[in-house]
């Protein structure tokens, strides 16, 4: 699972049926890369936490329907980048 | 789910069946990587998507037999890169 | 999908029985990289094609029992790369 | 599977119930990476391990309802970095 | 699938029931990346091999119930890297 952190929340009017009523984050990896995650825990901007990629990300959400590939399962504590 | 510009459509007419009539888009990351995508949601060249990888890419096209393993989402309303 | 060329054929004499007589392609990256497909399209050293990972490069060969990992889909019509 | 050390435990309160209580360590790859792995093993800190991905890691949990994407396979006898 | 080199096995007392009594290798990569495979073949150290990842590695071992991401496929016949 990959240690990110919550930058901002992402707004998307139109998207597909499948990712539902999902709510989306914009996540920054240590390096910069910037992902898109589905988050089922309901994080603040600037935590960092781990997300799971895959298969996996969708039974996280607590719904394999959701057609995600990267969900938040988590808040890490403490965090020294 | 990856951040990504679209830059133009696939032409490919020699494709395996299993792609059925999907729409194709090439489309950019923010170093320049560029990957082909199916596209359910009709997003025009310029805009910032999001999209799926693996099992979720078939799942997004809301027809599980097509044999893609990178689907676009949604358009992101607002994207500074 | 990956956007990659087809180098040559791999001969490969030694195999698991997985893979029958599935047709093997070295591809090559925009960077370099080397990567092995199946081939159920039949394409000739020196042409763009775009290729699919995972599960979802099973279900292009149309045979899901084929052990392979990356299916090339399609020919690219035009690419400058 | 990758090659990674094991550099410490997550603490992590507030977490997805699908990881249930399964032990959460911090791996760190040849090149610095940082990673969050479930551990079924009990691995102390500074040992070298292997562990998979995917499917497979939920698999390797003895549980496949815990919703991983990475879980460590086993110690590394003897490792020169 | 990817192209590796077999470099040595991989001696491992400690593991996941999940493994059995697979046989892993070392695989070094042509930038020098190390990953750990089981390998259905028998392969020598020194062969360059390409093997295949995730569900399918599984697959490839004759096993599904093999908790592997990465299996060796076979042995190239000729190589130059």
């Amino acid at each position: 699972m990959d240690i990110l952190r919550v930058r901002e929340e992402l707004v998307c009017t139109r998207r597909v049926p499948g990712l539902k009523q999902a709510s989306l984050r914009v996540l920054e990896g240590e390096r910069g890369t910037l992902l898109v995650a589905t988050d089922p825990v309901g994080v603040p901007p600037g935590k960092w936490v781990f997300a799971t990629v895959g298969t996996a990300a969708r039974h996280a959400m607590g719904d394999y329907d959701v057609h995600t590939d990267l969900t938040i399962c988590g808040i890490i504590d403490h965090w020294e980048p």
